[in-house]
């Protein structure tokens, strides 16, 4: 098995003066992460290592740049996960921290919980020693812009410049796996929505035995779908190829809702599936010196790049 | 298919002297689900009144009687699901109010969202009219002693006292599935703490092409293994009998993360499948005008009922 880091940043529309930004950001979270992964050897550190970088750019819906609340806030959704223990974290409105994804991942390694909501995930975090930001440090004029084009109009024009979720997956040379996700949520949310993207086996799963997901798109649909779960059973027990599952299960949800999303995932045997049913989806993996990168159907950039370098 | 209303009482120990009491609630649960099924039609209506029916018992730790977060409230999660379209509702941090359930329907009904967490559900209970109760309307001298219990002593005593989460499964003449879920959740546990009970393939799931699912013990494990998504994708994928599946997998997690559970479903078929790794658990169904209810492994007492009586 060739270890290999997989990135998204998200199903929907990508602005197009944005695609240039976007592109380098998956690009430079899946090197992040695959760095990380020669270094430590953890997969679980390569995901959360690829989505921090994620959460920090101003181009996607999570940590700093995640869209608003109704309310004008940022209240973000993140879970990690390790395919070898079955192991989980998870958050739900995670507020002013840059890094959901970390706390995620110290609520399934410094707690007897395995998700937590609001301010018991905020009383995690400072325990933890997470810097708590003063209240609207990650709110950005493009989320307010946002925030007021939902207010004003039709919803549906959203779709047309909304950032996306971030979420990765990886393998080692072992075929342990590991998932993660991270996300603002919806503009425009009710304080205290929550998506698919906490929930196991719903917008992020990972079990040696199939493989890991991280899903994008309409949370209220992958939740329903329980998508990861569907993308994974039908490798465990059917033993579909990765990419055939994904393409099946995303078809039957998007035609079964009329709702659209998409999903990267790594399966057991090290192989990878890129799929959305929206018109755009960011993706990116590293795979010994190869960078890949699309955003459009079909669309795949290779470069070649130092394997180790920092 | 014969239409079949199914509940379960939570797995776990239960006391010796709330034996009678037990199993007076989970056969009064199921009866009045039936009544509601042959009333309306409807599964999604049938699950919820039985859980209602749960909710309102103290014996059950849901609604009033529901254990307590360490800080002595009642902090409350549920979840319903409809097989037919896979529609669902979800809360978590539900509180003052005594039917979570509903609340749960609710969210999948009125508004775009299918988890609602704390302020927004309860914002969404009183725009719907729920009555709000004082603040410990819902707290129980038994509950606040377990809280006692907890604070004082090795948390694993509490296993022997504690009562146990609520569910129901259900079927019509048509294949026609549902299934909810209600709790409390855990004794001393952190404000925030989700469990596995409001998730969707973790705690409760329901699919017409495989059945319905509502799981009850250790949440943060059911939530890791995905249970109710296991079950019923064996069902789907691998032609099982619902009890086989529930039994393999129920004892495949007990044995890897070392916690028990139990669960109660029914298939596409209309088959039922009663299974827990626990010491206890205390579950009733009624079918036609035969009332089976038991709390041991193999118990299994059976009344005659008046199949249509109100």
């Amino acid at each position: 098995i060739l270890p290999t880091v997989l990135v998204h940043g998200g199903a929907g529309h990508i602005r197009d003066d944005w695609v240039k930004c976007v592109k380098f950001g998956v690009k430079g979270a899946a090197q992040r992460g695959y760095k990380v992964l020669q270094k430590t050897g953890s997969v679980l550190d390569a995901v959360e290592q690829a989505v921090r970088v994620l959460e920090m750019d101003i181009h996607f819906n999570a940590g700093y740049g995640s869209v608003l609340t109704v309310d004008g806030d940022v209240e973000m959704d993140a879970a990690i996960m390790a395919g070898a223990n079955l192991e989980g974290g998870c958050v739900t409105m995670a507020r002013d921290i840059t890094h959901p994804i970390s706390l995620a991942r110290r609520v399934m390694e410094k707690t007897n919980y395995r998700f937590l909501a609001g301010d018991g995930a905020m009383s995690l975090a400072r325990n933890e020693g997470f810097e708590i930001l003063p209240k609207g440090a990650l709110v950005t004029k493009a989320s307010q812009k946002l925030l007021q084009i939902f207010k004003t109009t039709n919803t549906d024009t959203l779709y047309n410049v909304t950032p996306g979720t971030v979420g990765a997956v990886a393998i080692d040379a072992c075929g342990n796996v590991a998932a993660a996700t991270s996300t603002g949520g919806l503009t425009g949310k009710l304080s205290g929505r929550i998506g698919d993207s906490p929930l196991l086996g719903a917008g992020t799963y990972a079990d040696n035995k199939s493989g890991a997901v991280s899903a994008t798109g309409h949370g209220e649909s992958i939740m329903r779908y329980n998508l990861s779960s569907r993308v994974l059973a039908l490798v465990q027990h059917k033993d579909y190829a990765i990419q055939q599952a994904a393409e099946q299960i995303l078809k039957q949800m998007t035609k079964r809702f009329n709702q659209t999303g998409g999903l990267i995932a790594i399966d057991h045997r090290g192989q990878l599936g890129i799929c959305f049913t929206t018109e755009c989806m960011s993706w990116a993996y590293q795979q010994a010196n190869e960078l890949h990168c699309g955003v459009t159907v079909g669309e795949d950039e290779v470069e070649i790049v130092n394997e180790t370098s920092e």
